[in-house]
């Protein structure tokens, strides 16, 4: 079945306190050479049938107006084959 | 600057109430087609240098212990070439 993932991530310009929050614990933990983290989200969404155009548009929509906040974040969407 | 992005997902067998929601909510937005939705989390780390095997091995280790559950969570590791 196919499967289309939507990627949301904050905005370049947005404070993102989770990422800063991993950012922050990775020296802690002993680990170093990161300088920068960002958390976001990923959505895999199953679908029936084929993944055609209007699929994808269909899902451009679901992310805009549902899995993403466009006031704040940037989201991708891609196709992935699955078994 | 090289980017490491670490997507987390739930696992297969644990049951994803996130995701739940958000396909329970597509068809009252008028979308039609998905049949499962999956909510995970994506991590983008930004490295200083390059990304040798020694890095990614790193990042591995960050992933197990402090960026997902393992219990609950699987995760992947790959490298994005960035700007």
């Amino acid at each position: 079945m196919p499967r289309v993932v939507v990627d949301v991530m904050p905005k370049p310009e947005i404070l993102d306190p989770q990422g800063k929050a991993v950012q922050g614990a990775l020296p802690r933990l002993g680990f170093t050479g990161v300088t920068d983290v960002r958390q976001g989200k990923r959505f895999e969404l199953e679908i029936a049938g084929e993944v055609t155009e209007a699929v994808l548009a269909d899902v451009h929509r679901m992310a805009e107006t549902l899995l993403s906040n466009p006031v704040i974040e940037n989201f991708t969407v891609h196709v992935e084959q699955d078994a």
